[in-house]
């Protein structure tokens, strides 16, 4: 899993899909944020909407790790969770790609 | 500090002042959480915004102490705060009052 080696231009396109995903993402949790706000009534509501948001930064923190040798798996996740799109990794060499929809697949 | 007996009238009166405050300070908090949600338009937002919650919590869960030993300084405080009025505590002996006063003066 460790074994790639990431060209340049990988690594742009690399560093790209992962900022597209997190970027997508945010946007989503920011969403939920508004809905969630706007039902906040009481006080236990408050400590419920802190609790989501510490599981999101747990959550996020976890998920988006830009280690080379932890990329193909965190690419695979993002593409099954709808992030990004195989697509979005389109210049990849095969092996790489080959190994990620391995990954998706599994 | 810690002398003070707190007859059943007087408990009465104090966790009502007590849940006023809470209350108080709980919807002020909402108001918060509803316009910075608003304003909320990128990542690093959200986990200003989560910075915010976590910095709330912690200090309403050390001042909401609702031990008999505490009572006295949490008044005063929550009083100094201005989330009761002393005219709340109407109905507590005038030793407490007094000593509440006293705090808030001090």
């Amino acid at each position: 899993m460790n074994d790639f080696k990431w060209s340049k231009t990988e690594k742009k396109i690399a560093r790209a899909a992962f900022e597209k995903a997190y970027q997508s993402e945010c946007s989503d949790i920011i969403g939920k944020i508004r809905v969630k706000a706007k039902k906040i009534s009481e006080p236990d509501n408050i400590w419920r909407f802190h609790d989501f948001l510490t599981e999101k930064r747990h959550e996020i923190d976890e998920k988006y790790d830009y280690r080379y040798s932890k990329l193909i798996m965190v690419f695979a996740r993002l593409i099954n969770e709808g992030w990004i799109d195989i697509s979005d990794l389109e210049g990849l060499e095969g092996d790489k790609i080959d190994r990620i929809e391995y990954l998706i697949n599994f």
